[in-house]
């Protein structure tokens, strides 16, 4: 064994440090598309926090990178392998150490599973917010490192909006806490909020205290059926206009449309261009659902369609959830997370559609319409040189449309390895350098995540 | 002139160059007690972006301390001159550039007044939340440099909740964007929620994107006289459990109401040791409140009086922000800000009145109670020595308490002079280490509002 080897295996449980290929493998990407993948030296499973600072002294001493990772869910490549690093994997950190109703707050370790944590605060009456279409499988603490958003986040913020403190390893090993279990504060600069979203470059999350909500009713939805995209954008606009804030505003195009039906065996209905789903979960839901659908008709909708009741809400709302999984039959997929101004997103859709003609490639787009975040799925064969060549030029020229409309290359997803080169040109020189010099603050030797982000 | 006044004067308009010492003089302090204030060198008034610049790239070739202020209301002797600095006030960049209902966001100069914004917004339909007591007359440059909260932020969330974006000069003249315009956005590190709170110490903010949020409807409040402080933190946790969420849940005590009944000739029940207001926002407001008042009986309220209309409900709010100026009548005022979890307040509550005892001084107490976040706000006379020492002592107890029930601090008026020693207390040492570095690497030659918060 090497030395490496050695050290952990030294302060760790039995089986906790894996070196079998067979097993290494599996975990050494995450689920992004046309992101390299090192071979690691070494996976480890820590139970403890103190475990982790033992993975993380021993690699701050031997000078070996460390990649944090979650339930590599994420779509950036930001839990890839680097050449022979340390896989730190936090799945097996999964206990809900806390859930305190009055204080509405869970304490939690980074492995514990979305969906799981957002049951077991369903059972207080209670409900976590940030629901990513993965929320089945990925944790808190990728969440975190991504600072996750999802279909609810229209209304009820992101996951920074709901981080109020955290544990976190350092690269030297040393255990820094940040924020606090209050529902205020503002004692010293925010290094909880720099934490969410910092994709395993400036610690290791080993606890979090989030923010719980009341649990909302359940959600009135509404489908409504357009022409063009841009009459589904004006829905949108109008819809927010108005002063509505539903849970959840959500577009698919046809090619999305089709892809879930053929999948899902859903029913939509297929002849349309754009499918937009509006759903309200307040007192007022059945108002309000009524009134965007005048709202979605005046811009012209051919066709609204209410949920009758709850069943047919999760109907259609599991239509949404199953897009990325759809379209994957049609082929190898990219997908990618572009966010501009809520009024520009017509913009972004014709334009999405005009390089997917240019590239002559399939694209097909679901969109966090209400809050401008798009997310076209581009669909190749990996086989072909030129389709993956094609392809990436339309991911390239997709982020430079979204800049251009005054957005971001990423609402959601992060950089990690496959926006590393647009990070760059969305902070401009002086935003790169500082970020640049943050990061050599919290990892002076480089160690953690290297090559991700920048 | 000396140099530094020749090199402003040099790159700024007439008249924005100000030593008349009857004019510096009032500049000196914010409104904190017990906080020392320097002699500046000079005070300036830019009024764009590129004049700013000016005066940072003068103060760093110079090596002279900058002090940024708002409408100096701030309690923590954060805008406090230091000595022979640039005070550097923002007021006059005080437009409104944008005001996007489409998008929801307002883009702002620094010294735009908190109520002018608030306004502007409603005009669309809209609403800025954060709302401070001092909104009147506080800035958003203020706002965003001490984090500050307010009375609906038990609902909507405080500042850093509504910043998106942020154009800061940093210490060397330099200009950074940070964040977006977009609803969403996780490129790189969140550098906008770092200076959210950041006092003025890491960089100067010349201009914000804030999110809006549509105007909600009139809020309907309801007071509940209570025959002790406890009581009444019951019922704010028993309000909670039971899934409500208030637009405004606010706790005062004896002292307080009597204040605010001499000050403002109100008409508050005087007999009571603790009086709740609580509101709701929302279309089920009257059914909400009549449940609170329940809540409020079952936890040993003598008297539940909601407010007929909106006309009784905003005396009662006034009443509340009445209450600092109101115990200014009772003699030299400190105001203290320690957040708790909230099912700990009432042994906050307790704990107060015993120091108060042990001090034998007037302290009163208003409470953002919903967020745990309480004011003690001590009376004392300053021209005796013994007081001061004895409020001197009641503020430091009070915080050692704040920290002892697991709290913060400060809940939102921040750290300044006033409680610097005390921050590295809350931060422990690893945490302090890290604050500190941070501020080295925006402020090499730590000329931003040196002093302050370490
Ligand atoms: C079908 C599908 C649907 C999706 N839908 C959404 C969506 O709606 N919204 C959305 O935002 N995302 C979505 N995603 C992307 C992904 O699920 C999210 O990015 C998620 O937050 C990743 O969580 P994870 O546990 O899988 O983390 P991983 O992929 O394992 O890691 C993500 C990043 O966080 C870092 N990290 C992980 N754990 C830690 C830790 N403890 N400390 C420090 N850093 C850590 C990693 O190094 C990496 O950079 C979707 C993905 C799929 C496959
Ligand atoms: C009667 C009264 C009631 C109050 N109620 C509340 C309340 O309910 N909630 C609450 O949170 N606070 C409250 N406060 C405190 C105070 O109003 C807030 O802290 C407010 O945010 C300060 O704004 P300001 O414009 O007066 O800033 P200042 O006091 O001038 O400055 C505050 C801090 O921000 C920095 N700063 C100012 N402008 C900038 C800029 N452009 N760039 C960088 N740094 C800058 C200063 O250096 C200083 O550190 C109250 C104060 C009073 C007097």
């Amino acid at each position: 064994m090497s030395e490496l080897t050695n050290r952990l295996v030294a302060g760790l449980p039995a089986g906790s440090v894996v070196l079998d290929p067979a097993v290494t493998e599996a975990y050494r990407h995450d689920m992004a598309g046309f992101c390299e993948a090192g071979e690691p030296a070494v996976l480890v499973f820590p139970s403890t926090v103190e475990e982790v600072q033992h993975v993380l002294r021993t690699a701050s001493e031997l000078r070996v990178p460390v990649v944090p990772q979650g339930a590599r869910t994420g779509l950036s490549g930001g839990a890839n392998a680097v050449a022979d690093c340390i896989l730190l994997s936090l799945v097996k950190m999964d206990r809900i150490l806390e859930l305190d109703p009055v204080n509405r707050i869970a304490v939690v370790e980074p492995g514990v599973v979305n969906a799981v944590l957002s049951r077991a605060a369903e059972a207080h009456g209670l409900t976590y917010p940030p629901d990513p279409s993965s929320w089945e499988s990925c944790t808190i603490g990728g969440n975190i490192g991504t600072g996750a958003g999802g279909l609810c986040c229209v209304k009820y913020g992101v996951t920074s909006e709901y981080v109020l403190g955290l544990d976190v390893v350092l690269a030297d090993g040393r255990l820094l806490r940040t924020g606090r279990r209050t529902a205020k504060g503002v004692a010293g600069y925010d290094l909880t909020r720099l934490f969410v979203g910092s994709e395993g470059t400036l610690g290791v999350v080993v606890g979090a205290v989030l923010a719980l909500r009341p649990a909302p009713a359940p959600q009135l939805a509404l489908a409504a059926e357009f022409p063009s995209a841009a009459a589904a954008c004006a829905a949108v606009n109008a819809v927010t206009e108005a002063g509505f804030t539903p849970s959840l505003m959500e577009l698919m195009d046809s090619v999305v449309v089709g892809a879930v039906n053929r999948f899902g065996r859903m029913g939509l209905p297929q002849a349309t261009k754009a499918l937009l789903l509006v759903a309200f979960d307040g007192p007022e839901r059945s108002r309000e659902l009524a009134a965007v659908a005048q709202l979605c008709q005046a811009a012209g909708a051919t066709e609204t369609v209410p949920a009758e009741d709850q069943a047919e809400s999760e109907l259609l709302l599991q239509a949404r959830r199953l897009a990325l999984t759809a379209m994957d039959t049609l082929g190898t997929t990219m997908v990618d997370d572009v966010a501009v101004p809520r009024s520009r997103l017509a913009e972004m859709l014709v334009g999405v559609a005009r390089i997917a003609e240019r590239c002559g490639l399939t694209i097909g787009v679901v969109s966090h319409a209400g809050d401008g975040n798009t997310h076209p799925i581009v669909a190749f064969d990996a086989k072909d040189p030129d389709q993956v060549t094609r392809a990436m030029e339309s991911f390239e020229a997709i982020m430079a449309l979204g800049l251009e409309l005054g957005g971001t290359i990423t609402g959601e997803h992060g950089v990690g390895l496959l926006k590393r080169d647009w990070l760059a040109r969305e902070l401009g020189p002086v935003g790169l350098e500082l970020q640049k010099q943050m990061k050599g603050l919290f990892d002076p030797l480089g160690i953690l995540n290297p090559g991700k982000l920048f």
